[in-house]
């Protein structure tokens, strides 16, 4: 509901499918979709279930274009960025598009072996930021992280394994850089070769007796790490600032 | 297979139920569970589906005892604390705990119509952290409060709408206190009641188009703020530390 509110709103629909319940429960989305110029057909309950490939279906389908733009546009001025990858799992991967756009990012890298970001789930986990920031698949990692420095972010891994601690990262002025944070699967963390490609490996420190972090957890505590530095230096830089 | 190993590691099995198959994969958790004093029964894979509730289950069925402590003493000593209220996603409220635990918490607060500990889908989200610290089951949110206030804790509310911003309270000190913190449902957010008994309110600031965080990741970063708060103030404290 929450996605096809937002595909309508941000200009990201093309059409709608409605279901005669769902079009006399949401009259104002049915309308609003029509002056965004997309096309609204009516549907059957059957077959709005089967093409919303969820067992609750809320009796809207909402078809959006091709996710994806090029990194270079997409991350041009960006001073903070999400790279998933080889995140299989579209909740996580939607989740964290959601993460990374409260926390600013300018744009989203799915890299590697990561979901589609048109799966469903991935979308309804999203809750609309797909159509927020600019994505960007791009199935060779190593490119990703290219994009990234050519962008002139820093490259920070988020490691548990290798990274050192994110407070002593936030405390030396580490954050305050334009930031792209790689994240992996919670199964299988990054590749090898790709902690070797970042500028740095960082970890959420685990002060109790929890193994690891979720990834979207995780990579909530970066991403709002990277937010508050960028934010207290730009206040410092301000004319005004007490420092 | 997570929540049974750390079941296992952390003295809170009684029973465990496994299918040849499952024994056979994993027979240093069966080995474990029995020096633990644990009883380990063989069932067949459609016993061990039934009992697990889930839809692919792993042949491993643990038995564990009665989760909830009382608030009184779960927060002795405890510096930072969760406390959910009306949280009914199992999924989310196993999460929180996770964090909690990650975030170096003393305790979590089952309040209100929060979803039974037990829920195999809590169990599972949680990864182990169930049995890592103590969990109080409170019906009424209002002692939950009470409780945390008597233990010492400052009581802030988790509060997109109505809170201050929370680099704000980390900046003038704020979370540099002993804190508990409520997480309404990413539904309904805090009942009005609740957010009057609190002694503030904080929100995670949104930065992009997001219209809020779910409910694991805002946890995330209130915690981890609190968390960071706390060690800087330590450091601050010690006898070597450089201010």
């Amino acid at each position: 509901m929450q996605g096809v509110r937002e595909a309508v709103a941000y200009g990201g629909l093309v059409e709608l499918f409605a279901t005669p319940r769902a079009a006399a429960r949401h009259p104002e989305l049915l309308d609003a979709a029509g002056v965004a110029g997309a096309r609204v057909s009516m549907v059957t309950e059957r077959a709005a279930a089967g093409l919303s490939q969820t067992s609750t279906p809320q009796g809207l389908v909402a078809v959006c274009p091709v996710l994806g733009v090029p990194a270079g546009s997409a991350l041009r001025g960006a001073r903070l960025a999400a790279v998933l990858v080889g995140v299989g799992e579209p909740g996580n991967a939607g989740t964290v598009v959601r993460v990374a756009d409260a926390a600013g990012a300018g744009a989203v890298l799915f890299a590697g072996q990561t979901v589609d970001p048109h799966n469903g789930k991935c979308v309804r986990a999203s809750a609309g930021s797909l159509f927020h920031l600019p994505i960007v698949v791009e199935p060779d990692p190593r490119h990703a992280v290219h994009a990234c420095r050519e962008a002139g972010l820093r490259v920070l891994a988020a490691d548990g394994a290798t990274g050192r601690d994110l407070d002593g990262a936030a405390d030396d002025g580490t954050l305050e850089a334009p930031t792209a944070w790689l994240f992996g699967s919670e199964a299988h963390g990054l590749p090898r070769e790709l902690l070797a490609a970042a500028d740095g490996a960082v970890a959420v420190p685990l002060h109790g007796r929890a193994e690891s972090l979720n990834l979207a957890a995780a990579a909530a505590v970066c991403l709002y790490a990277s937010a508050r530095a960028h934010r207290r230096r730009s206040a410092a830089q301000s004319p005004g600032a007490i420092t």
